[in-house]
């Protein structure tokens, strides 16, 4: 016997009524690399744990979902952490933000090793789902991918089922950054100039598409 | 003599007028993974590179942005690049979507070993771009891991500078897919009702933050 099966369609809207069509393009324009915030400023918790649920309902390869999280807006763990991390290393005289411009609060994601072995293409999924969040709620922060990863496990006492994958700062962002065209080929290198605006080279459209 | 420099913020600004404060979590939550899809909906190509702009405007690991792109939306290549894809692994009883249900469109993510030889993270966040801003536009899609890369490599001439990461199929859904809290330990395998309704466990946000 062939059942005939009705398409279900009821969950399916197309979503033209509850916000502008070009927010997206506007959060991906605002989410820049942001590395100096105000550090009066604190983020909740409840803010936190939410941008980790925009990680969890976002895509994961055979939905294995092998990421974990630990979270920190203490000053005392941010003080900690803040060693861990090196800082745009393309800014050969600059070793970080000082200390009243240092983020609010860290997310750190790990991959647990007892699901799978590879995880980087799920943590940036979860990274840039946290970012639009984040800039979404007037934030901004920074994928770090270079870490004291054994200095950051121990000062977190981690567990070696999981392995350090990125560390997103977050915080209120006290600084300008603009996107601008790549003029001199392959010159990838961000810069700042006299007046502390940071400059983020982009290739162009026309260079990425192939065909 | 050390200049007094005033901290650049007039770029800066809380998103609160332009729309929607929960617009970011509808989309994530909207952009499930589809795999069924009208066929007869067409998407044109500058819907696929705006989409692709997204994609260049997202964070890039030490900015080296190594990804290009292929796209694909006229039903003669997609009709070639299909066959080099494996669909919804844990769905034994089903090879993929009938003709009439196939994707409008692909993006292929390629990796360019000329910049650099590891992708996965700048992949995985590429991709998120590209499927939020689908999802924003009322379509939906599906990133497929599962690929065979040497027939998609010849079928699309593609050169061996390019590394295939992903390939991100498009098209307007016509299926229903609801997240559920995940039942068992560890059964993430997504399934199908009786009524075709796609089932995907989550992992639970108290089970992924750790502390």
């Amino acid at each position: 016997m062939i059942l005939e099966v009705e398409l279900p369609t009821t969950n399916y809207q197309l979503p033209t009524t509850n916000y502008q069509s070009d927010m997206i393009k506007d959060l991906i324009k605002k989410n820049r690399s942001y590395r100096r915030f105000d550090n009066s400023f604190s983020i909740p918790l409840d803010t936190l744990r939410e941008l980790i649920d925009f990680a969890r309902l976002s895509p994961s390869g055979a939905n294995l979902q092998p990421l974990k999280f630990i979270i920190s807006n203490s000053p005392g763990t941010n003080a900690e952490i803040y060693p861990c991390l090196a800082w745009a290393g393309y800014l050969k005289d600059w070793d970080g933000p000082i200390e009243k411009e240092r983020p609010s609060a860290y997310v750190i994601i790990l991959g647990d090793k007892n699901i799978k072995n590879e995880f980087s293409c799920d943590c940036g999924i979860a990274a840039q789902s946290i970012l639009l969040g984040s800039a979404e709620k007037g934030l901004g922060g920074c994928m770090i991918g270079s870490i004291q990863k054994n200095k950051l496990a121990d000062v977190l006492n981690i567990d070696p089922q999981y392995e350090i994958q990125l560390v997103i700062a977050l915080g209120k962002p006290v600084e300008t950054v603009q996107i601008e065209e790549m003029k001199l080929a392959d010159n990838i290198k961000y810069w700042r100039d006299e007046k502390n605006i940071h400059h983020v080279p982009k290739r162009s459209l026309d260079s990425i598409i192939l065909k």
